[in-house]
């Protein structure tokens, strides 16, 4: 199949299938959920993934209802349906279906998983990047499904041609739209803290994880807007795409000053990548 | 009927309709709403809540295809055919169907309008508020359908066996889950002035007009978690009830000591909606 869609046990072609209205995901986005590339046939990282998204449905007291391997049996056996070689493995759990009313009412969650084509972009190539003040909530810790501060990032990148949308509180650099982001300088590795101001992603974990086996040193501590001017070499991190460069904030050059910490950390990654994906 | 519901041209019972998988409001809560109580026939309000229902949209880029008056005359058309007198009448237009990407795609947007029965509060019924920090983003000002940290400010209220949840950023009182909340203290209304931390409620807008009428001093400045402890009056209002009186914050006495003012307010805007509502 060219994608494949699942709600509550029915299966689907995504532009075909039908929810709701009821569910609260439509009148409050009442859910979580997380995603990652699957390449030749392997979801990537599945386990840390479905981690996280445990740990956030646990967060906002959503009820799951099946086992951590029964969901992966699941992802698994809808990724052999669909043709592509690379895909975007989607799942998320909205609270309940039920009438209206804030509180939360006495009906189970919803699964929901999409499945469909992606393209990854080479690891060469250097992304642009801009910026917006950073106006979200304080449960960024959590992937929940209240993400218009993010759509509104992400379109202010597309307007301005670039590829992310860096977010900051004031001066600090937290994350961008649907991404990490994180620095070199000096030879160290510098990213936000974990905390309630950014996602502890998956990519970020496997770039620190990079930077202990190379000996590089690793400092989760907050940096300026200046900083990320500044710095000798900037990445930013996805599940989809896991180590970009970027190349340019608002038109201006950054990064490009330090291409052997940069490709030490990018290489351990992407081999990483090829040797879970089973790609020689 | 007992309630109905309508998405972009459908209308059926709200537990029945269904919408598109792939509608934003299912992956970003993509959209904004409004809400309003009708009684006796009449939609309160009406014009006022299109009015910021139009502002909302406007804000986050969401097209409306319609005009305000059309928005009206179907609105009145699907009350007519609901059996309640007094009935929750709710809208909201999401951004669009289309294959997740955060981006805005270049596709129409999606009207939806529930109307159901509902009940109101007596108005010398003392409700009972909890509190919470407000860890909200800071688009407040639009009525969005990313509603998380209101959903969990209800619940602790639901749990706690309050009616309402205080939002306060550290002192500073914004307002609750889902109402506005002023006070009265030595003879002057106090609101949260309106910004990017508080809705601008209609409900409080005609508090505001209740006290212009009737020469009662209007402070729009931020007041403490303090000062609403040591408030003469608390009033928490929305289009749902209007102008309700707390009686307790966190099982402790609050208001309670300007029972004149209070009157003079409430009495001045319960006649505004029974006039308005053809109500004797």
């Amino acid at each position: 199949m060219k994608n494949l869609g699942y709600y509550n046990g029915k299966f689907g072609l995504l532009e075909e299938m039908m929810i709701p209205f009821n569910d609260r995901v439509c009148f409050f986005g009442d859910g979580v959920y997380d995603a990652t590339n699957a390449t030749n046939g392997k979801i990537l990282f599945i386990d840390e993934h479905i981690d996280r998204f445990f740990n956030s449905a646990g967060l906002l007291g959503i009820k799951l209802p099946y086992s951590k391997s029964e969901l992966a049996d699941l992802l698994y056996e809808m990724l052999a349906k669909v043709d592509s070689d690379i895909n975007f493995v989607y799942w998320q759990q909205t609270r309940a279906t039920s009438p209206r009313n804030h509180a939360f009412p006495d009906a189970p969650s919803n699964l929901w998983i999409m499945i469909k084509p992606a393209t990854l972009k080479p690891y060469d190539e250097l992304i642009k990047l801009t910026d917006m003040e950073d106006h979200r909530f304080e449960y960024c810790n959590i992937k929940t499904l209240n993400l218009i501060p993010s759509v509104l990032a992400a379109q202010k990148a597309e307007v301005e041609g670039c590829d992310e949308c860096v977010f900051h509180r004031g001066e600090i650099v937290t994350e961008c739209a649907h991404s990490n982001i994180s620095i070199i300088k000096d030879g160290i590795f510098k990213t936000h803290p974990l905390d309630h101001h950014v996602l502890p992603g998956i990519a970020r974990a496997h770039l620190i994880k990079a930077c202990k086996a190379n000996n590089i040193p690793v400092d989760e501590t907050l940096f300026t807007m200046d900083e990320l001017r500044d710095a000798d070499e900037v990445i930013v991190s996805s599940s989809s795409n896991f180590c970009m460069i970027a190349g340019t904030l608002n038109g201006a050059p950054i990064g490009g000053k330090d291409h052997q910490t940069l490709m030490t950390i990018q290489n351990y990654v992407v081999d990483e990548y090829h040797e879970y994906c089973g790609i020689k």
